[in-house]
């Protein structure tokens, strides 16, 4: 009776004040509490014709247009801002058995309504009873196949309150403070890459002429904002040529008497860089694939002598890039950053790192040796929504010197005028949402600690995960993990000890018939719906090189444990077995 | 005492349901609901060492790990998720007047603490308290300077779904139903621009092999995607060459004998076009600005005759495509669409449209007429954070042949396999989140005739602030609305009695006095903080044109009437008088 009496004063305390709680609906809407959830929702589906007016339009603009409305919203945002785990757990990617062609056949009505199709709630309510169990919970322990995964439950407030801000970062007419927080944000990131000395950050943190880095959409468009920066530094202005940003690459090859810009990678580096090669007029076969050595790290003595090769041409085919993987997307490799730093060092080379993947774990004390050299790139490229744990999607680029994205200036006579802080001035795109707010406030409330404690986590959990693929005998590791990456695949004892005794062609033949085992598996799997751990193809081998279909884990979800990840060996063995008795003639 | 029983009941029952709401909370957190907020942000503030550590780190990552941080955070999304333009006026922008250089000061640490700086409650407090009171609240009506405003408060809870889903649109492993979903959205649109039958749209919809369009981060990435397709398509393979976007711009202008591409484009497009020019590789000097004509339209006449000038080199050099503007961002004004489109199609030419702003007029009976001949047009960009009134930052290109995205197919080994369903095969970026889905909810919701309302309110709501300027005796109109975007100056009655009669430079030596006003009297409202305006030099001029500072309007903000734009003209009235005064010697 007391709990009770203390309820009553409570809901009549709140109720009363100025700055209301969601608690106040106690008071407001007992008829709807004391009713049934159920019976809410078959009211608001009997159709009553729906007109778009100007004042339902504002009702439905301004806040939830009743009672009935706001407490269906009320359950699902308490059920995601409170309880995201149980909330994705129950309503995400608990999937009947609908495979892709018959969801498809649900989506194909092409007419938009001329009025409301329907109500507030009722949208609400049908994009999370029967739309989101066909979306994919990415966030469970056991999706353990790309990289993306779950995050912290506040990234989600965070998020919330980024949209309602809804700041334009194009301009500070747009975003005042929040282009400031963002400069911020830039130079501390920049200063765990490079660490560089604090007059340096003090002289650039707030410098409206200068910049060290950017907010990107993703990896991609970092990538290639880099590579951007990179071909317009190479191929600058000079005398009788005012600079490929404003001729193109044509006068530029003619003023600086070229025929040809490459770009070097490792075979392993992320596709983006072809799309960079297409898009910035260079050619994607002009981004030269080096292979890897037995670790997959990209092969020195292959890049050193493509250099010299290239060298040899006499200045008719230039270098645009050298690019170093730190954290390659199917294998999780590093480059070695320090060689290859130097290398394009002596021979004044732009050079690129990508780290959309691995960039975070400069956080960890323990790890961050792994990145060494990446401060002698001249560019960066890090994932906000891989393991700095961000929602989708974001990511950054970062440069050495405070000035080299001067080659990519834009102004216009109404926003981005020279000397403004405006950040849209050198940027591949025009609006853009705050998303630096969620990294800063995400590294103060977890701490560069916090982060490494993550990546920590998944590099280990990978390492004992490793140890646990090499015990069982019907799986082989391919790729150990360096970082929290590996791949393996199904390849029963006997048939190892066949394929290391066979000759190639024989090889050859075995490895066909378990790529087709192994995709099989992996797609059984998937369809299942308990488990996802995603494919690919690497091309391999010591002396001849084979396409080899791998299964790859990306472990990044401080919830996969090595019992979960044993579970999902379990699975996939029993499903290899099943396979084979029924694909056998 | 009935109301209070009530209550007792309410809370009772609530508690003990397996789904809870937010109102437990008042049997849960009765002490902290009755003591004092402030007293809790008295308490949290209490420096106590913070250490990351796997359990401090794991109670952060699934939930608040205090009721008073649950209490915190309740607090702010209840504000933000159900009283939106409460909060937004209570907390953003609503400055002391701080200067931005002061602001800047105090944003200048750049190193990261190993340890959690804050609070979880901490940091949410500090940033609605202490950041977003300098951040700029778009919202306001009295915010009509750009083209940011105002958005339907469930907008915001879409995107809360949207994040706590994350799904990654980049491949359906990671999006599922979502990829499905996106795909009939960009055709529910695609029919709205193109208009193409039944049969159309059935073959197209979900078919895995076609692409109507894409979502893209914004405006800017449609053009440059746009253009991309446009120069990859101009400049395809054919014998003995593999395509521009393997081979390189070089060999593609040897290929086909050419020595430059261009791009034509109003003198008004947007500055995306030539940064497009940039990125791609043919020049930012090979768009060419074409004049205006007096209504700011593109000048037809000496389109022609560019055209006609650049046949006349046989092929020397080739027209990549011509620009036509639905909403041109800095006077609204609409290109003749059906001529331009007309003049494309006898020339063959790519015909854009850049309809970033107007785009969504199509969805008013009452002025889609406007963008007649938009049809003809070979690709169109739409923002959804414009006239789509969607949070920061979404846009969307449209192709109006299905099969012309594959010029800028892109694969990989893991994701995006050929023939898969994954939307990143054909995008300049590779993870994306589902903004499709808050457009689909947004259409749902408000119906096409929703959007009418609030597109027709803009325009209408413009014309007679149009008339209130040109009553004015200190104010002159510069461009009238086509749309909702207009422009004028101050330029008092006697002056512009003197403007109409002196020669040309009496009247150079009068406008540049005038821009200096016009220039200071926007900055000082801005700096005031209680509307704002923006500001853009416009070249105009019958004969001899001049570059002349305006003020520019954009209403979309549903909450902007004609008596909140009387009060700004008032208040710059008021501020142009007071300028004279104290700026006369």
């Amino acid at each position: 009776m007391n709990k009770n009496r203390q309820s009553i004063r409570l809901c009549k305390y709140d109720y009363s004040r100025a700055g209301t709680y969601f608690v106040t609906f106690c008071t407001q809407n007992r008829e709807c509490f004391l009713g049934n959830m159920g019976s809410i929702k078959n009211n608001i589906s009997k159709k009553t014709e729906l007109v778009a007016n100007w004042q339902t339009l504002m009702r439905v603009f301004i806040r939830p247009e009743n009672e009935e409305t706001k407490l269906i919203l009320l359950k699902y945002m308490e059920q995601i801002l409170f309880g995201l785990n149980s909330f994705l757990k129950k309503h995400v990617g608990i999937t009947e058995k609908v495979s892709l062609k018959e969801l498809s056949m649900r989506f194909t009505e092409t007419i938009i309504n001329k009025n409301p199709e329907k109500k507030l709630a009722e949208v609400i309510t049908g994009l999370i009873e029967d739309i989101a169990p066909h979306a994919v919970n990415v966030a469970s322990p056991y999706f353990v196949g790309h990289m993306t995964s779950a995050m912290p439950f506040f990234m989600v407030h965070l998020k919330t309150i980024v949209t309602a801000l809804n700041q334009n970062l194009v301009k500070i007419e747009t975003s005042k403070v929040v282009s400031i927080l963002e400069k911020q944000v830039i130079a501390k990131i920049h200063r765990i890459i490079y660490k560089e000395n604090e007059s340096f950050y003090n002289e650039h943190v707030q410098n409206a002429k200068t910049t060290l880095g950017i907010f990107t959409k993703d990896g991609t468009l970092a990538n290639i904002t880099a590579l951007w920066v990179a071909r317009n530094s190479l191929l600058a202005s000079k005398e009788g040529f005012s600079g490929i940003e404003k001729e193109g690459i044509v006068p530029a090859y003619k003023a600086y008497g070229i025929e040809r810009c490459v770009i070097l990678a490792s075979k392993l580096s992320h596709y983006s860089f072809k799309k960079a090669g297409g898009i910035l007029g260079i050619g994607n076969q002009n981004i030269i694939g080096i292979d890897v050595d037995t670790n997959n790290r990209i092969n020195l003595d292959l890049l050193k002598k493509e250099i010299k090769k290239i060298k040899k041409t006499g200045g008719r085919i230039k270098i645009l890039a050298v690019v170093g993987i730190a954290g390659a997307t199917e294998t999780g490799t590093i480059d070695p950053l320090q060689k290859i730093g130097m290398l394009c060092s002596e021979n004044k080379i732009h050079f690129h790192v990508d780290a959309a993947w691995g960039g975070p774990t400069l956080m960890s004390e323990k790890y961050k040796h792994l990145l060494d050299g990446i401060e002698l790139a001249d560019s960066v490229t890090i994932d906000c929504h891989k393991q700095f744990y961000m929602p989708m999607s974001s990511g950054m680029v970062y440069f050495k010197s405070p000035t080299i994205m001067n080659s990519i200036e834009y102004h216009a006579n109404y926003v981005n005028r020279p000397g403004s802080v405006d950040l849209g001035i050198k940027s591949i795109t025009g609006s853009r949402e705050a998303n630096s707010i969620i990294l800063d406030c995400a590294l103060k409330i977890m701490g560069t600690q916090g982060y490494a404690l993550l990546i920590e986590h998944g590099i280990e959990t990978a390492r004992k995960f490793a140890e646990e693929i090499k015990k069982r005998p019907d799986f082989q590791l391919m790729t150990p993990p360096e970082l929290n990456i590996l791949t393996y695949r199904i390849c029963p004892v006997d048939i190892k000890k066949k394929l290391s005794e066979d000759n190639f062609e024989q090889r050859q033949s075995i490895n066909k018939e378990l790529n087709k085992i192994n995709r099989n598996v992996q797609r059984l799997q998937r369809e299942a719906g308990k488990s996802f751990v995603s494919r690919t193809t690497l091309n391999i081998g010591n002396k001849r090189k084979e396409d080899i279909v791998v299964l790859r884990c990306v472990i990044m979800n401080p919830m996969t444990n090595i019992n979960i990840l044993k579970k999902i060996l379990d699975e996939q063995e029993k499903i290899y077995r099943c396979y084979i008795t029924t694909s056998r003639p």
